[in-house]
């Protein structure tokens, strides 16, 4: 059965060495003191390595089930569920008055990664509360919030999202889920709809779903949507559990992975349900929410590989087969590891540098929202705006491929359920569709994020990695992260260049292209990443400070990035260039 | 629920328009006329699409199962089973004296790509039962190919492939497997083997199991293991079935996918075997069947991105969401359908040119097995040999990352088992494994094929690239083809050219880059086919013979391959020249 550690050393290397979070102005940064983060950090990975992680092939064996309307999650699950709540990890970051912990993002992020890398489908249970607690925060009445929050950041209520719809997922104006007013001020919600994570269980003593409904008469379409609170159990003015509310589970549906978490059919049958923030505003509500449930995606691509890796690793050091070709390294043995030959080598340093570059790709992106929200920096806003599609894109994707490839390192082990390995694969595929396909990503940002704001945030990305370049271009000790990564931050701009320029006038030119593009510029991201973990590096083996074996380390795994996998920017910038002209040369019917 | 439509047409022209199999002096070949090759692929179409297909999906949600040591096959597979045997499709290029139909390898390839795609599971007992029975007719003397083989070929007896044991996959030399020979010319063979697909089932009166063993007291590793026949019921002299022969089913073993077909863990206690071939030369046994059975699973990969894709089309046609960005295209629906959209049809072109481009790659080398085998011909048996690797490691990584693709278009319900995507992606992924996982092939390509005959097959096949270039560079017509395979070979020379001289030095600098090589060389091979194909089809249309709109949809496909899925050869090349210094830079204990 597969195993999970946490990588704390590695989390706080992002944590103090890159981002220096304990030396930021942001509030509350000055509380992330290395010992601090250090024990937080320790204390989850016990609980994920521990708790979470045995059950993660538990909850894939068994599933759910639906019994006379109840659903109940895998052996083990509601414990566990106890422990996570008493520990105080589902109110880590949220604010203090509703029983939180207050922590930065970037913690809860830290954190949420080993979450999910132990056991994404448990750890949804939380994230969907988190997700529609963060909502009630940003957009309820003071009535709402005290009503709704202290429960949910304590997980004794849970909280899902309800957007799709049989007939419509990404195309949200189609919907057809209806909201009558009511003389009371409620609405009655009636409809259906699908693919509700954490949709119903047997963990919580409540669901608080957030529904998006159109009252009828408003307008057509997206504008027309409005966002609701809409209980499994009534709730009275003093808090107490009521009747049942007029929402039931259809089914659970059968997945390709996720098993463990209960992902519904509900339908609505004159429910009531309580707006939550403005009328037909119902798609801003949800959105507000949306760079960080996307980093949150973003980030199980990371945790799926991650721990995929660290399995593949294991084996590859165990399992003997064949001999090193320049020369025997197990003598004494009837054949040498796996990780004696370059093509699993290969292998396990694409994985190796794409988990630790995504790391910190995630965390900085962290620190972006923490600025955002925390220090009101319109700039971090914008700039996290345009990374987001990247990083849920752009990681989930190429997390994906690692769980193929750390697979790929069992041989025929790795396609047998009992070893493990195919669940990170089945369960890491859900994270490149959900939360907006990783299709969509790419449209949004071609089509919308990039020329935000004139072009002033990605201009600011590409003044960043020009500011790098030209402090750092002199340090020999740099030179293989600064030659590739200005190599490629000029694809990506000459990339930009082209979508200015053609897609001006035609559209089908750029978003032909948006796909490629954010595959591009998540691969220059990573390279600014691995630049900078490299100067830490190097600036902590100057001091003679830590460890210096792993500063080592992550300079060689930073090299092979920059070495093997950033020339992947010039083939998507000959893609790109190549222009829509034959992706769009086939009529429908010509297919 | 899925559906398949055997591609007749495309095979039809590949194999009469661009390989003009009937034109050719391969023995057999003059019988492969246009409407006879249309009959049989009409035939074996319409069995594959309304027998097999639908049981696609049962096979995967049944799986097989194992009771008092009997495995039962899912619902609806015996029954098929008999029709494939009825319409006489099991020995379809087995020799006539054996009660097959001795038509072409090619013939039988393109048949079997439907099989595949129609059911993979369902198909590999029919395909290792082939397997086995070309291994016998290799190398079985007069006697045994009289005993075993009739019923093989009409698959009233189907065939194993015992190689693997659990402590060794691809390093065989660690078999522990016994054969004690008798007195009377038998063995006593005793040993576990693991992942034995169609292991035991249903469908035949008997099994014939080929087992690698060693003979205790012979040579030490790989050059001490024999070949044997151990039937799961004894015959006798008349062929009448006897005694239980003493293997049995461990267990069957929970896969991520192909659940139709029982992969099962056979226990040999003392069972009677029978040596084929030589004492002491197993593997070379083994191994000559090796080009077929890896372009077979080559196939595999083609196969199930194929049905993956018509069905991911057909959904893209039908699932109206948003609108196209240059105007709206179905004013009188609320949205456009999918395949307005650019990166849907991004999505869709990279899956509808790769299949095109490998089902010419796979039969062109179908084409050289038959030239081999029933012409004798040494250069065709060297260049099938060098690409046998390219076919089985390429197209089955890509075939799988297109399964991916076609799951993507379907958005949330590509995760959800009952629409039918994930199985295409599940069951693609066992090709990358089996017969020789890819790492395996790559290191068979660069390590060894590469070199073989001092290199004169690679230099053939870059002779014959650059023959087409010269014959075709004046071509305007052709322009966008002979251009970019140019580069593209240009590209694969260098690659080799590294080697050569890197290679020499430390073979860690040539196996570092040997997965990017056998991409880089599929890559050109798929852009020999379609500058091949292109050819063809201008051809077809200056002569104004068949279906115009079939040829100007197969250049537009072919445009978009050289325009956007070739520039992949650039990345592999840099990849490659990157040397193994970055790759091998860490000791195991640092990782």
């Amino acid at each position: 059965m597969p195993t999970y550690t946490a990588p704390v050393k590695d989390l706080q290397f992002v944590l103090h060495d890159v981002l220096n979070v304990s030396g930021s102005d942001v509030p509350g940064y000055s509380e992330l003191e290395a010992d601090f983060t250090s024990a937080v950090l320790e204390e989850a990975g016990k609980l994920t390595s521990e708790v979470l992680a045995p059950l993660n092939v538990v909850g894939d064996h068994e599933g759910c089930r639906l019994e006379n309307g109840v659903v109940y999650t895998p052996t083990g699950f509601k414990d566990a569920f106890e422990q996570v709540k008493e520990g105080g990890w589902t109110g880590l970051d949220m604010p203090e008055e509703y029983g939180g912990q207050n922590m930065p993002y970037v913690l809860g992020t830290a954190v949420g990664e080993m979450f999910s890398a132990s056991n994404q489908a448990f750890t949804m249970y939380q994230g969907l509360t988190h997700g529609a607690a963060a909502a009630i925060l940003a957009h309820g009445t003071d009535e709402q919030k005290n009503k709704w929050l202290p429960k949910m950041v304590s997980c004794e209520w849970t909280g899902t999202m309800n957007l799709t719809e049989p007939h419509c997922g990404t195309d949200l104006g189609l919907m057809r889920t209806k909201a009558e007013p009511q003389d009371n001020g409620t609405y009655k919600i009636s409809g259906q709809k699908i693919f509700i994570s954490a949709g119903d269980h047997d963990m919580a003593d409540n669901i608080v779903h957030l529904v998006l409904a159109k009252v009828p008469g408003g307008p057509e379409g997206i504008k027309g949507v409005s966002l609701f609170i809409v209980p499994k159990f009534l709730v009275d003015d003093e808090g107490n559990i009521g009747a049942r509310n007029g929402v039931s589970v259809g089914s659970i549906e059968e997945k390709m992975g996720i098993h463990g978490n209960s992902t519904c059919v509900l339908n609505y049958d004159d429910a009531e349900g309580y707006l939550i923030g403005d009328l037909n505003k119902g798609m801003r509500a949800m959105f507000t929410m949306m760079n960080e449930a996307r980093l949150g995606v973003g980030m199980q691509g990371l945790a799926q590989a991650e721990v995929a890796y660290q399995n593949a690793l294991t084996y590859a050091k165990d399992r003997l087969q064949g001999r090193d070709v320049t020369g025997v390294k197990n003598p004494d043995g009837p054949a040498d590891p796996l990780i004696v030959h370059p093509d699993i080598r290969r292998s396990l340093m694409d994985q190796k540098s794409f988990a630790e570059g995504a790391r910190a790709f995630i965390l900085w992106g962290a620190t972006m929202i923490d600025k955002a929200h925390r220090s009101g920096d319109k700039d971090a806003d914008g700039l996290i705006s345009l990374l987001t599609p990247v990083i849920k894109g752009f990681l989930t994707d190429e997390g994906y491929d690692m769980t193929v490839k750390a697979q790929q390192v069992y041989g025929g082990h790795g396609y047998i359920e009992e070893w493990g390995m195919s669940q990170f694969t089945r369960d890491a595929r859900i994270a490149m569709i959900y939360e907006g396909a990783n299709g969509v990503q790419a449209l949004d940002l071609v089509g919308r994020k990039l020329a935000a704001d004139g072009g002033k945030h990605v201009m600011a990305f590409f003044e960043l990695v020009k500011t790098f370049c030209k402090e750092n271009g002199e340090d020999e000790a740099l030179a293989d992260f600064v030659g590739p990564l200005k190599q490629a931050s000029k694809d990506l701009q000459a990339a930009g260049m082209y979508f200015m320029q053609a897609g001006m006038k035609n559209p089908n030119d750029a978003l032909s292209g948006s796909n490629d593009f954010m595959h591009l510029f998540g691969h220059v991201c990573l390279g600014l990443m691995w630049a900078q973990m490299a100067k830490a590096a190097n600036a902590a083996l100057a001091a003679g400070t830590g460890d210096a074996a792993f500063y080592e380390t992550k300079l060689a795994t930073g090299r092979y990035y920059m070495a093997r996998r950033l020339p992947a920017t010039g083939m998507h910038l000959a893609r790109i260039q190549s222009g829509g002209d034959t992706v769009m040369a086939l009529t429908a019917d010509q297919f």
